[in-house]
């Protein structure tokens, strides 16, 4: 039994100044968390309470698909990252750091070359397979902007597993059987999700999966169409248009466009000074080309254009996703310095690409297909070339899905067009392939006694950040509202007056709920008013609360539920079978 | 249910090549853990099992002393440390790393300073004291020297708790209390141990007992006498004799002692050139003055000599915990250079003393008493000086307690002559006194709304240690054996044989268990011989053994118990009952 007069808690009237989604807020003022460092969170008894409930949920549903757990260290040592390219790759991402006789080491961020040794060490045989290892673990993530509480740290709790296959089709089953257990373990969890594509990053491998918890204030753009097709923004794929005839396309022509730096003046100026037949021009009939750097793991800078339709902008996390593990960083005025063959505001195709004058990498909007036409920079200040056809005129080093995306865009399966919503990324699941087997050597005897290289998935649930979607899915204008499987307690039982027979009746009442199996979160303070009582129940967010008060008088005790605020009275003599059926179901 | 056809494990026939003590060696054979790095293991399965049993232990044992468990982070900001100076103190003893701004962090060793600082954050009034709280948590220890498996890794698990008081009376309360929880978590653990005074070490603080794990090969050495003296050797006080009158004493002489660098050398020059009447010279007579270098936290060097009768070394650790946190160096030959006043082989107390001529500290041991005579170093090559008289001839800058302890010192309570064994640090809780309290400004008001500084303790148990301590406690030639409150399976249940009756009934049975709450390790490849199943059983250490085998014929099943060896034979219809008896006792 928890005790409010001895908990260790002391909620908080104001919210703290650094926060501010309402999760960041709600757990840090009940009493749930503190921030010891940035992005570095320590956990109260209440918060502790409800992390555990957590684990467990994703330990069960882990351990039903035959997921045996085991536990590595957060200190790893270089070598194996180095072997996967991942002690570069990670670049500012990680924490490094160096013991007493100099060695490299690393904390953590996700282990796939430790469970790859580890499998190589002890195995051999396609006999050893499927295997499903997992570990519940703390790990690091030298986040550029921790932010958010515990839903973006650098110091966090997750679910890291990993499976093993000898063969394609058995992986399939592998990365079905985690599907399945990620819908459980996010039903159990009570969150408002979607399963959405994804891009894999810096894991390497194929093709993943996201499980995002539906969020406005979420840090993930998602999409969906009527038909079902949904992904993470960053993984949205351009329908692509055919290519258009151009035999009777007129010659591209230069053309004076004074005062032209943007898409929008360009646009007017080529309305007034050369007007189409057929209709006025619009920003989608020129061609924008973004100048970016990008930083790669290694320190070496690359400046990159990008080529899009000039109705849509850059998405600089679009981009970021496909070009890792470089960075993206802006172009500032001094590279522009050392590239006199890009000319700020005019830039266009002709001055463009690996083999041009500048040598310049130019990657293009899937949407530039061959035969299309465009309005965009002559590499002149104050020129633009109109005319200019793709494919005729010009010709990329490739494509990049790097536009934005935009609600009523075409699902690129036709299945409608998409809605954007934004979403917490809870539970990612990754087709890794051979790249880790192949980086550290694991193969295995097939049944013709054939060496073969694994086939490998990797699946993460955010375990610490779970507890702040929860928050961020279910709270109100007076606190958080847990669902009960992770509440911190099953029942919190305040005892209101001074009458000494409301506390005594109230212990007695806590003492058989607790034999009766049930949690009980006791607000015994002798001195606290009723009002103050109240406010931290609802503020802490325990599913049902019970109140034992002037209504004993009547025999009676009141049953709230906090989510729906609904009251009931019902006699103490029954009040704990009637909770213990509550909460059991 | 574990079945040993899935389960991640291969036992090992040979010893791993780095593995010198029997629960290194075993932990590694029977599959519970492997190593990632000097220091730094993974927990497979089977020791991931075990470990979290013990957490269990200890978890339950905390709460039951109204402890509460919470969790800080392991990536610490370094301004917490800088404020007790322990940022400093800690030398090289911690991992130091710095963020991506720059900003420095350390990998939490003990957590007193958060513990200190979140308890200021949210408590005020004595009327929140006393407060217990704990964690169980995984912590970093650069150690020069890794050894021996997980019983001295960088990376391992420890309960850390810390009680606050508002007075000395009520702290004594306090630590009582977790004394005696430590005595209820060791007994479970069905550890033999030993419960001795201690040195506080680093942590600061007036007085300190461990619990040690009885071990031969344990990395601590205790003294115990008849009487009930009990102390881990660096905390052991010198009996100190009485001052001996010198009225008679004749004066000091030098005498020539060619080639007499050692103690025994002087020993039998002195006896064939300067014979005693009453009897030969010894050891004892001579005054050994070893010169060190301290290094100080903060990189300055400063020899020091330590003077003991010649009949007993140093003690480096005992040396060592008495100059904390400055750390012992040998003096090299570089160093004698630098102080031609120190003459190798023949350094006396006329040349030492923070007031002498080359004024290096000098420290002797407390036996060194005002009127005892010497024979020692006359600083000059080839010579001692006789008739030394301490407190006539020279006065040192005081005492330390540095000399070795020798079984058959008297103990220094009068309790009879000391006997020294060798143990495991398994426990150790701390008098921390109002040191942390007051470098972080912890107060509260105390009854008389006065600011009191508040008291507080601090107790770890090692709990990834003692999964080792407890294998060092527990195995024989054939492997691990476990208690049964931390073993990985309560039953190891072995079939054998080839008749498909054997495995089907094996199967039922172990069904039947799992039923009935008995955790199973269930043998059930079927291509593996009765041999190698055995001595997987053996290695593994789970206590019951049971054999589903040929017996099954005369409709018996075998139990073994893995810790006598003993076994019966039981009805296969009574198994389970029988079983369940004997595992929930």
């Amino acid at each position: 039994m928890l005790r409010m007069s001895t908990l260790f808690v002391r909620t908080l009237r104001d919210d703290p100044a650094d926060a501010e989604l309402p999760s960041h807020r709600l757990l840090v003022r009940a009493g749930y968390i503190r921030r010891a460092a940035p992005g570095i969170y320590s956990w109260l008894p209440l918060g502790y309470r409800v992390l555990r409930k957590v684990e467990q949920v994703v330990r069960s549903e882990m351990d039903a698909i035959g997921a045996q757990e085991v536990h590595f260290p957060a200190l790893l040592p270089r070598e194996p990252y180095e072997a996967s390219h991942r002690w570069t790759e990670y670049g500012d991402g990680i924490f490094r750091l160096k013991d007493r006789k100099g060695g490299d080491y690393l904390l953590g961020p996700t282990h796939e070359e430790m469970f790859t040794l580890l499998v190589k060490d002890l195995y051999s045989s396609y006999k050893d397979l499927p295997l499903f290892l997992y570990q519940i673990q703390t790990k690091y993530r030298d986040e550029a902007r921790p932010r958010a509480g515990i839903l973006r740290g650098r110091e966090f709790v997750m679910k890291d597993s990993y499976s093993f296959d000898v063969s394609d089709d058995d992986f399939m089953r592998s990365y079905q059987a985690h599907r399945d257990a990620y819908v459980r373990i996010f039903d159990r969890l009570g969150l408002d999700y979607v399963i959405v594509k994804a891009m894999s990053g810096a894991m390497g491998g194929s093709a993943s999966e996201e499980f995002l918890a539906v969020a406005e204030n979420g840090e993930d753009t998602y999409v969906r169409s009527p038909g079902g097709y949904s992904a993470n923004v960053e993984a949205v794929r351009v329908r692509v248009p055919d290519p258009v005839p151009y035999d009777d396309a007129p010659a591209a022509h230069v053309e004076d466009t004074p005062d032209t730096p943007t898409i929008e003046t360009l646009v007017a100026v080529a309305n007034e000074r050369l007007p189409r037949d057929d209709r006025p021009w619009a920003a989608g009939d020129t061609l924008k080309n973004v100048v970016v750097m990008l930083k790669h793991p290694d320190g070496r800078r690359e400046p990159l254009v990008v080529g899009v339709p000039g109705d849509r902008d850059v998405d600089t996390k679009r981009l970021q996703a496909h070009v890792e593990p470089a960075e993206v960083e802006p172009f500032a005025e001094e590279h522009f310095a050392r590239y006199p063959g890009l000319v700020k505001g005019y830039i266009g195709p002709q001055a463009l690409g690996e083999r041009s004058a500048t040598g310049v990498r130019y990657l293009v909007d899937p949407r530039v297909v061959a035969g299309t036409r465009w309005v965009t920079g002559a590499n002149e200040p104050g020129r633009h070339v109109f005319d200019l056809v793709a494919g005729r005129d010009f010709t990329p080093d490739g494509t990049v899905e790097a536009a934005e995306v935009v609600a009523g865009d075409p699902a690129p399966d036709g299945s409608g067009p998409l809605e954007l919503a934004r979403g917490i990324e809870m539970g990612h699941i990754f087709q890794l392939g051979r790249r880790f087997a192949d980086a550290l050597g694991l193969k295995v005897l097939d049944e013709n006694g054939k060496q073969v290289t694994v086939t490998m998935g990797s699946y993460g649930v955010g375990v610490s950040r779970a507890v702040a979607a929860v928050v961020e899915n279910s709270h109100d204008e007076l606190g958080i509202v847990w669902p009960r499987e992770i509440a911190p307690a099953d029942v919190h039982l305040v005892a209101t007056g001074k009458d000494p027979t409301i506390l005594e009746t109230a212990g007695r009442l806590a003492s058989g709920l607790e034999q009766a199996g049930v949690e009980v979160l006791f607000d015994d303070r002798p001195k606290v008013s009723p009002g103050v009582k109240f406010a931290d129940a609802e503020l802490i967010g325990v599913p049902t609360i019970v109140v034992v008060g002037r209504n004993l008088a009547d025999g009676v005790v009141e049953i709230r539920d906090r989510a729906t605020g609904s009251r009931e009275d019902v006699p103490v003599g029954e009040a704990v079978a009637h909770l213990t059926g509550l909460v059991k179901g």
